[in-house]
């Protein structure tokens, strides 16, 4: 390792917001004292949550939720998941949106890693939890302009499929890694 | 599945720009026939390269890149990468980005996955290649304000830590994941 790689923030202001991010500008100096001018998304912070449905025989499905994607202009198939609301837990987020998207509640809900959906331009954290023993104990509840369908698909098919339409989330294939590194394999 | 969850978007205007990125505002139209507006950032492609050392007897090592990030202002241990620039392929950009940022070249460059960073609020596409038979052909060159430092690290180590720091960056660990879909873990 060579000589120090760590800037020193000094100013920051928001510059531009819609209701769901601001763009904060971002003033830093640099390791060589030299200033630079920077720009990064402030959001709320988001939960995924990896919905385990344990089969017969050691078959396993993932409960998976399709839905269309604006800045993709596509539909997704992904993790249930969403934004933390204000107030609340990491934790309650988790089960309030498996809850809303799919109707289920957990028996176990195990928070497996926090990370930074992409630390260059944004500054929240995305945790990820693992949820087993599901119930279905609600009907699903769903935001106006929010149109899902909820269904288990097998983990090995979500396993070999992500990366490729309709699983072109990154964020989903980062918990998929996260499950992985948990539970190994789960095909 | 019940009805159609697709969205017909009906315009799309760039509202505010940064160097980095442009973002837009999108209307669409919902499956009811209602209308929404909605936020994206309109940003180039990236590429993700996963450089494998091979050791002997069978250890392996990755080629990791130590560096700071604006937007979670803290230092981030990553596979190379960056912005595919105009007029490259994603695997020129994923052959310059390693070059430049690790001096290497890599005998054998495979893209194993194209993935949307964030297709909720993003629009762009991050490529994710699997660079093989490394071999040290230049020195590294970096971006004026880029100070950052390569270094081999142990692929279990970085399997067992991905989604903490320093390995804070949720699109390395979906590069990870395409490694693990595409060669199986590597630990």
């Amino acid at each position: 390792m060579k000589e120090s790689i760590s800037w020193e923030p000094q100013r920051k202001k928001s510059i531009f917001s819609t209701r769901v991010f601001d763009i904060h500008e971002i003033t830093s100096k640099a390791p060589n004292e030299t200033e630079g001018t920077y720009y990064a998304l402030h959001a709320s912070d988001w939960v995924i949550v990896v919905p385990v449905l344990e089969g017969e025989g050691g078959a396993r499905d993932f409960l998976m939720v399709r839905q269309w994607r604006h800045g993709a202009e596509a539909e997704s198939v992904e993790f249930p998941g969403g934004v933390i609301d204000r107030g609340e837990t990491p934790a309650e987020a988790a089960a309030r949106e498996l809850r809303e998207e799919t109707g289920h509640t957990a028996g176990k809900l195990e928070r497996v890693a926090a990370i930074s959906p992409n630390p260059a331009i944004m500054d929240n954290t995305c945790h990820i939890f693992i949820a087993e023993n599901l119930v279905r104990t609600h009907d699903t509840d769903l935001d106006e302009d929010e149109f899902l369908t909820a269904q288990p698909m097998s983990a090995a098919a979500v396993f070999q499929g992500m990366g490729r339409p309709p699983f072109i989330h990154a964020l989903m294939a980062a918990a998929l890694f996260a499950y992985v590194q948990k539970k190994g394999l789960p095909v």
